[in-house]
């Protein structure tokens, strides 16, 4: 039973809780607070132990129990998931996982140098194994490298081409905008190709961004030049491979799935916790060869996509040496495709 | 037993069904297709019927198996839940539940002389006993009854006014506008403040309302007037009314909700089915009173408000007499507050 404690009860720490309470070889050690809120009265009102961060008092004030500290949290857990903003994730590291002897699974909002290695399952779960300080990627990064990584698999990837269009905010975030802008990223390639390298490390891909007013998901508009051409690969021999491959699912614009819009209440009619879609999300209609190169569209929820990174990453750092295993657990836990 | 029947499988219909399958009185006995969508395959996938409505050869050519045309479904069921968009409700009910003589129920949507009476479970539940065709009122004029009747019942109520600033567009509807205009309602009063008084005839509440682009919840802003001034009634002691009413929620300022996309975050971390919020919220910190009047704010979820409100209608057709008993059965299988 691996006892894992979470620091950070946001977007994603409350989901990995509630990934890691689904999980049967797993125990939640607990969560820490950093403020009160509702995501905190709601975790104790289920039973979830609290921990403080830096707010003790203000959780007492409101009857909030609170099991300890953070180095408290530390001894309760066999490994900490940091789910704090950047950049406290490294600092977390140096000043409290790494004076406590404890593993630790950083975010990828974090620098790639602040883990030893950077993670995706389906791409290098092997380097994570055993090791003490891991990053899963971010939500894009783990979104284009499961794509990436089905088609240089099975055909062979020359170079990657793709432009973000990046959710401001996440529907909870009311301070942050814009409300009527397209913002661009003013640095070529934005920093999500080289993250992509960090568990890719062979294939080349350039990436340019936007930001868009819209707090659903990210769209991903990729062109992919295949290794010695396209050798008569089909779209079609594509959509068959993504329907294959575990966390992406192919969404059908003929059932009505037009953006992320539908793709969400798609996500909202499955049923599960949150409404969240785990999966990458590949068009049938978006996708198809020209002059011998493939382009396709793909949506990225930004808020849970991690979440099942986040387990195996939890299962490889504590010795499991079966990718496939901790994947398949990990899948049929969360509802996920497989 | 009583079997249920839904006719349209939007955002109502396919609410009504999840909750007509959680109910220990109730089957379902299936729901009819308009067209083929990503809903219709969910439903099919998970066992739920599919009749036919006007589009049979479309759907088997998908691979939909179609149980029936619609008066096929009316010959399985006890009662119809019309959850077709306006105004074919009351079509429906002239050209098929009135021939096939079976009991409907009809949504706000449709002119309340649609049906013989207008519901909400907690002010008239007892005019629709045994009624033939029942009218459920739209998701804000819902909101307003449900508070103001508490309100009435324990202080008396003479005059309500309130501006409704109404969400533009359902989460999963793309084709709507605006997405940067505030759209006044040119009819005063609006639509609404009329229909409050469809199920409580003797309150005296004027209503105005806009447009605005968002698509999270509705928010209602009241001043309440109240029987032979305040008499010492304190904002506190309308808080606790509040608190103990059921299907009204008070959220907590001091916990982060600040808005209707926080109210929408906190539905999604209680877990129900879509991250629904059936309850009415109505803030702690957005209620007062200032020269002898009451003001308050709430939000209301126009996606789910009124699906406890079907289930408790179609319980008051088919003949149960005690609005508390099927009230609480309904709070309790949707994880409401009660």
């Amino acid at each position: 039973m691996i006892k894992v404690g979470i620091v950070g009860f946001g977007t994603i720490g409350k989901r990995i809780a509630d990934a890691v309470l689904l999980q049967k070889d797993m125990k939640l050690a607990g969560v820490t607070a950093h403020s009160y809120n509702y995501r905190i009265v709601n975790a104790h009102k289920r039973g979830i132990s609290i921990f403080s961060h830096t707010d003790k008092d203000n959780l007492i004030t409101h009857g909030i129990p609170v099991a300890g500290d953070i180095n408290a949290l530390c001894e309760e857990a066999d490994i900490i998931v940091d789910c704090a903003p950047k950049p406290y994730g490294m600092e977390n590291r140096e000043k409290i996982y790494e004076p406590n002897n404890i593993k630790a699974i950083l975010q990828g909002g974090e620098k790639a140098h602040a883990a030893e290695v950077s993670f995706v399952a389906q791409c290098n779960y092997q380097d994570a194994i055993d090791k003490d300080y891991v990053r899963v990627v971010s939500c894009n990064t783990t979104g284009l490298a499961r794509t990436i990584k089905a088609l240089d698999a099975a055909f062979g990837v020359d170079f990657v081409r793709a432009t973000l269009i990046r959710r401001a905010a996440d529907p909870g975030q009311t301070k942050k905008g814009p409300i009527n802008s397209i913002i661009p990223s003013l640095e070529l390639p934005s920093h999500h190709g080289p993250d992509v390298r960090t568990v890719l490390p062979h294939i080349e891909v350039f990436t340019t961004a936007v930001i868009v007013p819209t707090t659903l998901m990210h769209m991903h508009n990729l062109s992919v030049v295949l290794k010695n051409g396209t050798r008569g690969v089909e779209a079609e021999d594509v959509l068959k491979l993504f329907e294959k491959t575990p966390r992406v699912r192919v969404v059908h614009a003929d059932q009505g799935i037009l953006g992320t819009a539908e793709v969400m209440e798609y996500a909202r009619d499955l049923g599960g916790k949150r409404s969240d879609m785990m999966d990458i999300c590949v068009w049938d209609k978006g996708l198809g060869m020209h002059h011998g190169e493939l382009f396709f569209v793909q949506a990225v929820h930004q808020e849970s996509d991690v979440v099942p990174e986040n387990i195996d990453c939890i299962r490889a750092m504590l010795g499991e040496e079966d990718a496939e295993k901790s994947m398949a657990l990990t899948n049929k836990s969360l509802g996920m495709k497989h």
